[in-house]
This record gives structure tokens, sequence and C-alpha cells, in this order.
């Protein structure tokens, strides 16, 4: 749920790039009144016009339009844009506005925000851990943000003013539902390559497999999907271009995590191979353990999910 | 949803083994009407008596008392049990009666049940593609097979009792919402090999692998899950002894489709090192557009699915 607050954390925002999570956070600010004028700008005219089309907000023509009275301004564009978007943004950005960022990597965004931005900005990048296999303004929902974790990599031992835009950074977030987490742009990419990065890696390449076994047809892997395949196909159906900005930006973390992934990989083969039962019993069983702790903490149900398609019918008739 | 039948396709059926399965195949007998009466019988004594509790039918105490009388009898133990369980029944099997299962593999399960089954007896291997990662004679319902695939993989060449036999057994499937798919035994574990098998195995290393990052804690892996890395705990919760018992005996087609995707891992590495965008970007729009087959097949809904935990709350607003 989101509240209605009092009084507004901002009183412009300015979204660049207007895909899912732009669009998101326009309506967000709109349903919470986090910014009392919302200012959106993307590079991508159609996008605009699409915008326009869907009342997403007031939609400008040129960044400057967007940004020159800006007190927050944040970049929603794929990781490999954060560059272009930062030196496009940063001649028009006033004294004690805030630079900030909704990208998946966050050191490299951090150092294109901070290479470009004048030194009277801001720059706090930022992460919301949410997101659907969707994009486009069309994609944007108020409450995509809610209950939902948003991390926040702010520099350190920086001055009061800059604490002050961090904490403001913060409330707005809280508006949209989310809870700010902190942490340092470094422990964020590798956190993140093992959470994120490596399982839509390996939901990628399952895809790309599944549709090379020359001996099976596309037609009987998309029939008998149901049996797991399924659902990695919905994680695979991500963004293109985001995620292949993903894994240029973060390579150190994701070939590190994915080295070790490979290890354990070749251990289970080797595992199969030899018949070794008791050791697949048991790495079954501690991954099983895990998803207990992914139930306990809310970050997700317990109910079934295999059958999707009939969600409501599926569900156990008790 | 299951409509009743007005005439059974059989006047009685043994259920032998009682977890997720067995118990949806009880409660999808009484629901539409396929069998005139349900035995079921469980090795596991505290089974049998959660059963009896949550009243999922006629409980027998013994094997000999569930198969005597019964037209099939439909094995719906882990695969590795099949024998065992083909070995119990064998004796108490009458002439022209149906001996099945419901195992995942189905060479193995096939080679067991001929093993052992009497020759005035029908075997006839089955696999219904449906299931959630709960296990267990509480995870049971009804409609569990509606909307889904069942394999059935009969013998090839036989005579017509048996081409009778099976078209019973077809008929039976339908009566729960399941459509019915014939295939050899070999092409089945062919098939579900990349379908759910390698994904299984998938999802299982990425939790161990998770588990096992100590820069990273377990609780920084729970709390930011929702970044991708949560749907493979939802699949990796499925039961360590059903799945044991499935690489051990799938190994073959397992091994092969695992070699493939490990090839394919190998090269998405290399472009990852070697930033090669385009390879990925590539890639990367090949693997979504399976994703519109899915969907297209009526295997999957396109509602966004990433924030499950509210799920009325993150469907977008128009």
């Amino acid at each position: 749920m989101i509240e209605r607050l009092e009084t507004h954390v901002f009183e412009t925002v300015a979204i660049l790039g207007a895909g899912l999570i732009g669009s998101s956070i326009a309506r967000a600010c709109e349903a919470s009144g986090a910014a009392k004028s919302v200012l959106i700008y993307d590079a991508n005219e159609a996008v605009r016009e699409r915008a326009k089309k869907i009342a997403l907000g007031s939609i400008c023509e040129t960044v400057e339009e967007a940004c020159t009275d800006a007190d927050l301004v944040i970049l929603c564009t794929p990781v490999g844009m954060i560059e272009t978007a930062a030196k496009a943004a940063s001649p028009f950005l006033k004294a004690g506005a805030i630079l900030s960022d909704v990208g998946s990597v966050k050191a490299s965004a951090l150092n294109d925000m901070l290479a470009v931005a004048p030194s009277y900005a801001h720059v706090i990048a930022g992460h919301p851990i949410a997101g659907t296999e969707h994009s486009g303004p069309d994609a944007g929902f108020a409450k995509l943000f809610s209950g939902r974790w948003c991390i926040l990599t702010p520099l350190e031992d920086q001055d009061e003013a800059y604490q002050l835009a961090t904490a403001k950074l913060t409330k707005f977030w809280e508006a949209f539902g989310s809870t700010v987490e902190i942490m340092t742009a470094k422990r964020h990419d590798l956190v993140l390559a093992i959470t994120s990065h490596l399982p839509h890696l390996i939901a990628y390449n399952i895809c790309a497999t599944a549709e090379d076994m020359e001996q099976v047809t596309e037609g009987e892997v998309v029939k008998f999907s149901a049996g797991g395949f399924r659902d990695f196909t919905r994680i695979a159906a991500s963004d293109p271009t985001m995620w292949r900005d993903v894994f240029l930006n973060n390579k150190e973390a994701v070939l590190e995590t994915l080295g070790r992934f490979t290890e354990d990989l070749a251990a289970l083969q080797r595992a199969i191979r030899w018949s070794d039962g008791d050791q697949l019993f048991e790495l079954f069983t501690r991954a099983r353990s895990i998803r207990k702790s992914v139930i306990e903490a809310g970050q997700d149900t317990a109910a079934p999910n295999f059958g999707r398609r009939n969600q409501e019918d599926d569900t156990p008739a008790e």
C-alpha cells in the first residue's frame, strides 16, 4: 500500500528514461505525493509520444527542460547509457540538486555520474530491487516498489549537505513503500551478482541450450515446459539491452560467481555420472532449506506455484 | 474444471504411494468419478495415518488388500522405488489389470515394471507433467492435472487387449482434465531432460553456490532474492528423494543435455570476459523469443510475476 504523504519530499523531480522503472517512479510519485512536480524526458521520441498518450505526466522535449528546476534528477536508463544521460543532464543541474540512478550495477554507474557531475550537485547511486519481465512505459505501475528493497550506495565521508541529501532520497523511496538499505557500490555489485545477475545469466543460457537441442523440437520444449523450464523462460524474458549492460559493467563479480557455479556444477555432474545418490540427496536437501529462509523473510509466498496458468484453479481446495 | 463422468472408467483403482501425486489422483478420482472405488496404500505408516486423518479415501493396511480387485494399479512412488513397489504389487494383479506409474523417468520405470509383472497384466508407464514444490498427502488437490499434459509410453506392437487398456488409461487421465500424449519411453526421457530435469539440476546448483559464497552472507542472499534468485529457490524446494532418483535413473540424457548447457555457458562466459556485447544481446533476444512461444502455447501467463508476494497488489493498475 502507498500512503499519501502530507508534505512532498521534493518540489521537482526529473525522470530521464520512461521505461518500466522510470514510468513506475512517475506513477509512484503521483500516488504518494513524494514530489510536487514530476518532469519526464526520454531520448526516444516514440517513447515520449507513448508516455504522453498514456498520460504518464509532464513529458519534456529536452533534457534541459526536465532538469533545470529539478531537486532530484533520476536516471532510469540501462546501465550502459548512464554516462550519456549523466553528461546530458549535468550542465542543467542546479546547486544542491541530487543526481541518482536506478541501475543494477552500482560501481560503474557511480563512476560514470561522478566523472561528469558538477561539484555543487550530490551524486547518490541507487537500485530498487523490483521489476517485472516487461519493459517500456506501459509496463510501469505505482506499486512496483511497495514492499521491496531499495539499495542506495552513497559516497563515504561526505559533508552534512550530502548526508541530508541522502536522507531525503531515502525518504523519497520510503514513500513508495520501499525499505532502504545502505551499502557500498562494490558490495552491492557482489551481492547482486549472486542474487540477480547469475540467475539471469543461467536462465538465458538454459533457454539457448533448449532452443539448440536439435534432437528435441522447439514444439516439444514449449509443450512440456511446465516441468520446470517455463520458470526460466520468464526470467529470460527481461530486457536484453538492460541485461547486456549489466554483464558488461559487472564483469568481475559476475565472472567470480559464475566460476563458483561452474565448479559446483562439475561436482554435481560427477555425482550423477558415478551414481552418488547420497551426495545428490544431501545437496538437494541443503538447497531446499534456503527456500524456507526466503519464505520466512517474506520474499516469496509458500503457495504452490507450478500451475500459474490457472492460479486460482490450482490452489489446493482446503 | 473437472466434469463429472456419467460412467466410471475403472471399477477399482489402487494407488500405491500417497504423496503429492498419489493423493491428487485420489482426489481427482473422487471429483471426476473416473473410478468407482479407490484403494490407497502407502509403505510408510505415518503417511497412511495422515491419509486417514484427512479422509483421503479407503486406506489399506497391505498391498494385497489394495491390489487384489484393482483394474488399475498406479505406482506413485519416487522413481527409485518403482521396482520395489512393482514387486510388491505383482503377485496380486488380476488378469487384464493395468500396472502403471507416474514417475519422471520412463525407460527405467518401464523396465522395472516389466521385469516383475505377470504376463496377464498390461504394463503402461505414464507421467503427468504436473506438480508443485510441496510433497506429502496434504499437498494433493483434485485440479492438479487439469489443463496439464500427461505422457503415456505404451509398448509398441501389442495385441488388441493392450491397445484397449491404453485407451482406457488415456480416458482415465482425460477425466482429470489432462491432455494425453503418446511417445516412446526413450523420447520422453530426452524431452524431459531438457524441459524439466536440467532446470531442476541448475536450480539446485545455484542454491548451493549461493549458500557457499562466503563473501556474501545467507542473510543478504535471502534479503535481495527478489532480484531473480527467489524463483530458483522455489524449483529447488521440490522433494530431494524424488529428484535424486530422477538423476540416477535418467543419467544418460541428463549428462548429454548438461554437457550442452555447460558448453553454451562457457561461450557466454567468454563473451562477458571479452566484452562482446553484440553476442550477449543476440543470445538474450533469442532466449526472449522462446518465452513468447511458451505463453502462446498456454503454458504460462504473460502477467508480470516478479512481485509474487503481493500478487494482486503488483498487478498494473490499467
